[in-house]
């Protein structure tokens, strides 16, 4: 989509449901001559048209190819039974007359379907068009169209909770907010630049607004640690000599939560790599080759790997075996290791000795222990983010995280402007840049190549 | 669902699309009571009530938690938002009131969504259970039923095509014109049987009449190879010495018809995999080891499993290199086979010799004879099973054959009875032995282990 030129006006269609065999299968068009064109290609079971049916009404009948000058209705090639919900213009996603067919959810079906579209003269939609249609309509600003496709992407209930309060326009209801500030604060300037010669009372900039409206950036600029770590996620590892039960755990953390895909046993690598979500958090756990046993070539090739992977991840959890205590190697990893390296008690119904001080006492077998265990590791995640009950938005995307720091270099460009006495027309320049990187943000001001980067992203069909 | 008891008044719910990430997914609900259950998770955007709505109607909002007593609307806790299709009973595919929810494609969602349903009332529905319903409350016959399943399962336009006309209850128009002729038979019977001192004009049984019907089911019967051929498909196999161009072959005949499906390369197996359509069979094509040229164990063994393929395939194509000529091998193998084998002229724009009378002249580099062989191949597959250009239905399922084979055997015993000059009372029981085959075919007669026999094979929210 690159080289996307925007044509609004182009009838467009795409399969929006998953590709593969199952129930229903649903296609989207849309564009303003898409109803009329559909009409062409079917056949109302109860009579009536299509063209001239309701918005927000669903009709059935059978979808055809194209009749053959004046054949028959019997004559007409069925390719499926579907049920069509219509949308009238301005009350739809796109904001245009727009169509969901439902048809059998078979893939033969479902090509046979697209072709007979684009014989008819619907484009394939390219990734994101409905929703940049629906932004270029004014349905939704572009902080909600990231949202929708943050909604889609989202692999935990809270990264879900978190993009469909994105959706409902907080970020822009939060960024108009600033931005009224903002204005009150260059119309107090240019005044004095359009009348110089009026001696108006109290300062150019009122400092105590400034400061109110950087800590608002500020404080929705801090949430993008959090809309990370839930909409991206962490990597969990669990590390420690062998026989320690890394396995066993692994397999419980997995079932405990519900494993959301599937567990690959690499035959190449010498690790398990699984996703669950734990405490909201979607998680990637690795469970690693037995530590520090090298003999041979290939176990020393394993331990190189373990340690890769160590290295990388956000969380450690070294297990030490509670029937066996602590081992020399284990006393070296703890002690060099940091923060987020979790100490857990394994097989802690085994033990005869007592859990040591730190450790989180834990049995795979029973399951005793492992509520505490995520608990610990949702905290270890979430440690110096913040609060993450905030009600308000919280951010993901890199693009509004990086023009809410543009605007808010500008504003620390105006208060240094401000000490330094600048002249006002200088001071305005910086917060109209501030202004602008906000206006990009909610894509008041959007540029063809914004938009392309942003709706590149997205799933076809959406 | 083998112990499945039908409770049609449940509300039942499933996801009707594909398990994965995408644009949306439709999760469908039904049962009388599904739209009052529903509307308590539901608030419209635009305000009105789903309980009121009328049917073929769409409704956009959020799809919400359970209120708690008392609270108000905007303290809702939302999942989703959502478009949701109302139907009213019997304008819907079950018959009943029902419901299609449009969420965004997130499988987060769609499992969120899934559980309040079920915490709502909502039981999961079993395989098939929609349209069982749709089955029982009288919109589709038992055929009809299955040419649903048939649909989604379709692997060609072609299986497409057939499933359809099934799917329009072309099968039971055929055995309901079969039922009229021999309940005529059965009338006829039954005065005589009733009136036993009444002397009737004419046979007791117009041997006519009977042999019309017995023909007329065994045309249907006849169709049964064709639709297993096109709805299940056929393996063909590349075969022939190493280096005789198979695999270049297999790729082409891959691309030429645009494959369906993933090539599967076997690790513990030295055979390559595909599924494609070849004029409207679906085909599982294999390529194997080169022919002929064991030399060690392992060799050996990729032999021994090409012997397995070549053995169970239906059209096996065994390649000469052109450009080398006939081996002694080839010879004998040709030799051997029989009319399933297609003997190919491979690599035919390298070979100075002609191509031998009864080869097809292939040359998968340059696409020459592509079309050619895969004429053949439908020919040789087709040989034998009739027409297949017919208008008429078209079976596909074995239960329908079985239940075809008994009504013919009844028919034979009737035959027989007549030719014995067995008393009334006797041929009226052959008679009825066919009428009740067939009023099993349509699901007309019924128990409940047929019906579960029958949607076991189901997609879920189908």
């Amino acid at each position: 989509m690159s080289d996307r030129d925007f044509h609004p006006e182009d009838p467009i269609a795409a399969l929006a449901t998953p590709w593969g065999q199952s129930a229903l299968a649903v296609i989207r068009v849309s564009g303003p001559s898409s109803l009329a064109l559909l009409a062409a290609l079917f056949v109302p079971s109860g009579g009536g048209s299509l063209e001239r049916a309701g918005g927000h009404t669903l009709m059935h009948g059978w979808l055809c190819e194209p009749a053959a000058a004046g054949a028959a209705v019997s004559d007409r090639v069925r390719i499926d039974e579907v049920l069509i919900a219509v949308f009238r213009e301005p009350r739809s996603f796109t904001g245009e007359n727009s169509a969901e067919i439902s048809t059998h959810g078979s893939p033969v079906i479902i090509r046979r379907v697209l072709e007979t579209l684009h014989g008819a003269g619907f484009r394939p939609a390219g990734p994101g068009e409905f929703t940049l249609r629906a932004f270029l309509n004014g349905k939704l600003d572009l902080t909600q169209a990231e949202a929708v496709n943050e909604l889609v992407r989202a692999r935990t209930d809270r990264a879900r909770a978190l993009a469909l309060n994105r959706l409902s326009g907080s970020i822009e209801t939060s960024i108009r907010a600033v931005k009224e500030g903002l204005l009150d604060l260059l119309a107090a300037l240019e005044v004095r630049i359009d009348y110089p010669e009026e001696e108006l009372a109290g300062p150019a900039v009122e400092e105590g607004q400034l400061a109110l409206r950087q800590a608002e950036l500020e404080g929705l600029l801090g949430t993008y640690r959090i809309g990370k770590v839930f909409q991206e996620g962490v990597s969990v590892v669990l590390a420690g000599a062998t026989n320690s039960g890394k396995s066993t755990l692994f397999n419980r953390l997995l079932r405990e939560e519900r494993a959301m895909v599937s567990e690959i046993h690499g035959t190449t690598r010498d690790y398990l790599e699984a996703s669950v979500g734990l405490e909201g958090i979607p998680v990637r756990l690795y469970d690693t080759a037995g530590y520090r046993r090298a003999q041979d070539e290939l176990e020393r090739e394993g331990i190189r790997r373990t340690d890769d992977i160590v290295r990388n991840a956000q969380i450690v959890l070294y297990l030490v075996d509670a029937s066996r205590g602590s081992l020399p190697e284990d006393r070296e990893f703890l002690g060099q290791e940091s923060l987020r390296t979790i100490p857990v008690w394994s097989k802690a119904d085994l033990g005869a000795a007592a859990c040591p001080e730190g450790f989180v006492a834990v049995s795979a077998r029973t399951g005793a222990g492992i509520e505490e265990l995520t608990g610990r590791i949702a905290d270890g995640v979430l440690a110096g983010l913040g609060s993450v009950e905030t009600d308000g938005p919280v951010i993901d995307s890199l693009r509004q995280k990086q023009l809410l720091e543009r605007a808010l270099a500008a504003l620390g460009e105006l208060r240094r402007g401000v000490a330094e006495e600048q002249p006002f027309d200088l001071l305005a320049v910086d917060l109209k840049e501030a202004l602008d990187a906000l206006g990009e943000i909610t894509g008041e001001v959007s540029s063809q190549e914004i938009l392309n980067t942003v709706f590149s992203r997205f799933c076809v069909g959406k």
